[in-house]
């Protein structure tokens, strides 16, 4: 039985390496288009940025070490021209020609390419992808002697690369068309990735596209859509990736806007041809929409569950992915699991969010800082999505959520979630706990919350109740507060009474906590009372720029 | 309605913040028999070790401050002297003698006392317990001039005192019944925790009892059950805690072994009496079995749940509990969850564990350390329980494994996982998933282990053929081993089949990666082939004290 397995790198390689664990018998040949196979290739910007100092370290397998260990024959240099599927042969091209290969089984990891947008100047020598090991080798290059960068798009290799050229001391600019970078975060926690961006000296650019590329002898000129023109020796073109399947859609494979459609076991509409990674469509765990995820964990999973399928073990379907995701910047972690806001609107799903700022490990401890966390939640209770931002132990609480969705848990279920304390690790109420206790409390009406997006309403019609201390207040405040601390309101209700004059009161302190025990005594006093989600924290972050202008010191 | 809280630390001060939270009319009252409320009992070691230098970074909670901002009649120092369930009355005792105070809900959260076992000389000044503020400040005054500690029991608050004590100067030893450190931990990982003590420089004795304190004038000496004397100018006794519940008991409260019995409410068998905490008996998640589980978030967690039944907030059961523990041991984080081998021993469950030692993170990118790894799966794939030691990354994992536990989750579940990945968080394929794969891979008859355990029947019936390169064997293997390398093993088959001469082969590398592949070649061969369960790292720590006899080096 002959493999072949066209795209050599996560999905591919994962396929190659378990049919031949599965198969001694199975004649098991992997084409790569590209010089590498089995490449870090999310470890490419760490390269330019010099963390990751070898070429070498980057090349996790070799086609001479994959043939001694696995007996797989790796062809790199070697690109597919020409598919019949009814006579299952390929037509194959390398450093020899043109040639015939014929399999039994295929399995299709062809990858996603860089978009290229239809702009002026693109072709300019100093653009730069970065998808491959001599892209990163051409861009480290490039570095020398570099002194301005624009990145463009912002999305998560965007903003690795970002980092990397900045930190080699160049001035980066970083240009994204979302009004936010990082663009499947929510506005609110995107900001906090802005505010690092700045930290780390990067320039800043979103909600605004590039129109141009202006080339020129001693460097480039990046042309935005608001008239700003920035200097570049470097352009990255970052701007997102799309499936590489043109060759197999015009050979019968079925595809739907480009990516290729596959059976719950990664078959596609070919007899015989499978599809794995970034090139397929894959079912959203929460919304069940069907999209390509551009994932290499994913992928490499994807790979061995198909080599299962051709191999004849037990069915082990694809699952529905909950695209789970990380990024370093800066100092900051960043991650996301299940839907955000725009997915669950498209969904046509109703949910609650509740913002938090627990810290990561015991406060007493030294060393605590805060995770900012977001929950999306169903009215059902079901977790839905949940995104996180902080120094240390977001990953911790963004995996856990994300097996929390995969099990279809609710709320509830997060509250009882037996997660390992102790005082460097976490606390007794760890950040995922509390996250389901608020969002329970959100449920049965003990917690009713006002967001950054209320603001117009609540300035309009309500008393705004701050319940912080008067010196945090002076340090800047919401127009028009009463300021009365947490602890003094029990004796102070009148106050609050004579001020809101039949008015809601919508009340804040700086994270949410304060102004929650507030809350539950103003609703026993009989007020209309609602405590602003995740507090000042979040409610500056979800205002932007105008959080400049409402937000005033005494 | 009045509501008493006998406890003022993690279950009952949550069950008081809580019910406050809910019901600004009732009249809260906390009973506490020590000098502070909701202090920092888990920080207690660091605070002697000196990495917590302020007593006040202890007290998380003052009286005053939980009046001022819940209301909350907080009083310290005040013992329960009776209980009568009939007339809801409880006698107190506190600085003004003894009085009655009545109640409409009365909830119990005495936690558990130090086991003080009937040794002569356990009343020497120099013996001390590390369960409250004093207790720790005591301790820490204690270090200063000491030479020398003996620190009797080795589990996890025992294991932080030493390691507390040695940083301070002090050349400590650990006393240990059970065979070895850390007992919920299996022996194969308990190794490596025996292991990082050493390299602390702390004198580990396991597998032996402490028979009795000679007290001296310049210091105590400690005399072992083999006959060893240690000198000891601070002794810390820490050989387990008992529910202080005999007050309780004695009035009617349903116990077993000492334990309270509650309902799914937490709801005694005395009409308008409740209990969290330590002092209750919780059901296990995996075998069913109720025992009292000393661990702080359960026991905040019920607080908050019992809160909320008597309020008349709609049911939410107290969980079934995972018993997910972590401790911090020098560099090594060591974490559990599930069950462990005697507890699924005893619920008489059929189970397989597999061992692995995966890395933090990407291999490539800078500062991976392992993880090792183990995990117990049913015969239907159930997960079961875990443990994990390494330098980083494991408590992630852990928290992972205790939600898939809870989740009820398969070893196949575990593949699907879509866990955060970049190179400095995971890897493609994260520990868990590699776990889920490797347990997929014993349940489909793809891997067959050997484990530690077997090896007599091995060394005395099998060839042994240990595949990594013959300069890691010339540091150390089995005896009699035949050496192939992993990447000649296709070529060289037929030296396998003369040395094993009919008899079972039996194969092995460092970690257990590379012999699955030689493994997998070997059954196509032909051969009754079985890879050991971790590689040599998991034999050396399974081997124990053995493993100096029996793996020799060329």
């Amino acid at each position: 039985m002959r493999l072949v397995v066209v795209g050599g790198v996560a999905g591919g390689m994962s396929a190659a390496a378990r049919a031949r664990r599965l198969s001694e018998d199975a004649d098991i040949i992997v084409l790569e288009r590209g010089g590498e196979v089995s490449f870090a290739n999310c470890g490419l910007p760490y390269f330019v940025g010099g963390e990751i100092q070898d070429e070498a370290q980057l090349l996790v397998q070799t086609p001479a070490g994959l043939r001694a260990s696995l007996g797989i024959d790796v062809r790199v240099n070697t690109d597919v021209v020409a598919l019949d599927p009814s006579a299952r042969t390929l037509t194959i091209s390398d450093e020899n020609g043109r040639s015939q290969l014929t399999y039994d089984h295929l399995i299709l990891s062809p990858g996603a390419s860089a978009i290229r947008p239809p702009l002026a100047g693109l072709d300019s020598p100093r653009v730069h992808t970065l998808r491959t090991v001599p892209d990163a080798v051409a861009l480290k290059a490039a570095t020398r002697g570099a002194a301005t960068a624009v990145v463009l798009g912002a999305g998560f290799i965007g903003l690795e690369a970002a980092e990397a050229l900045q930190a080699r001391g160049i001035r980066t600019s970083v240009v994204e068309l979302a009004p936010h970078v990082l663009p499947p975060l929510e506005a609110e926690m995107a900001q906090l990735v802005r505010d690092e961006l700045l930290r780390l000296g990067i320039d800043v650019r979103d909600g605004v596209s590039a129109t141009s590329v202006e080339k020129g002898a001693q460097n480039d000129v990046v042309i935005l859509s608001d008239g700003t023109r920035i200097s570049a020796d470097i352009i990255v073109l970052s701007v997102g990736v799309r499936p590489d399947t043109l060759l197999w859609e015009q050979a019968g494979v079925s595809c739907e806007r480009g990516a290729i459609l596959t059976d719950e076991m990664g078959h596609t509409s070919v007899e015989g041809i499978w599809a794995v990674g970034d090139a397929t469509a894959s079912a959203d765990l929460v919304t069940g929409a069907r999209r390509p995820v551009a994932l290499a964990g994913p992928a490499n999973r994807a790979g061995r569950l198909v080599a299962d399928a051709i191999m004849g073990r037990r069915g082990h379907a694809l699952p529905s992915l909950a695209g789970t995701a990380i990024v370093r910047v800066g100092e900051l972690t960043v991650a996301l699991t299940g839907a955000n806001r725009r997915a669950l609107d498209d969904a046509g799903l109703e949910y609650h969010t509740v913002h938090l700022h627990p810290l990561n490990h015991a406060g007493y401890f030294p060393g605590a800082s805060q995770i900012h966390l977001l929950l999306h939640f169903g009215s059902d209770g079901r977790v839905l999505g949940a995104q996180a931002i902080g120094n240390d132990g977001v990953d911790k609480r963004i995996d856990v959520l994300s097996v929390a969705i995969k099990a279809g848990f609710t709320v509830r279920d997060l509250v009882d979630l037996d997660l390992a304390y102790s005082p460097p690790y976490g606390s007794a109420k760890d950040p995922v706990n509390m996250a389901g206790m608020m969002a329970c409390n959100v449920l049965d009406g003990t917690l009713t919350l006002w967001h950054a997006s209320d603001i117009d309403d609540v300035l309009a019609t309500a008393l705004v109740l701050d319940v912080r201390s008067a010196a945090e207040v002076a340090e800047g405040s919401l127009p028009g507060v009463l300021n009365i601390p947490h602890t003094e309101l029990r004796d102070r209700m009148g106050e609050v009474r004579e001020a809101a004059d039949g008015r809601p009161v919508r009340v804040l302190c700086a994270s949410g906590v304060r102004s929650y025990l507030a809350q539950r005594q103003l609703v026993h006093a009989g007020f209309d009372a609602a405590n602003l989600s995740g507090g000042m924290l979040t409610l500056i972050a979800g205002l932007g720029a105008r959080a400049s202008q409402l937000i005033t010191t005494n």
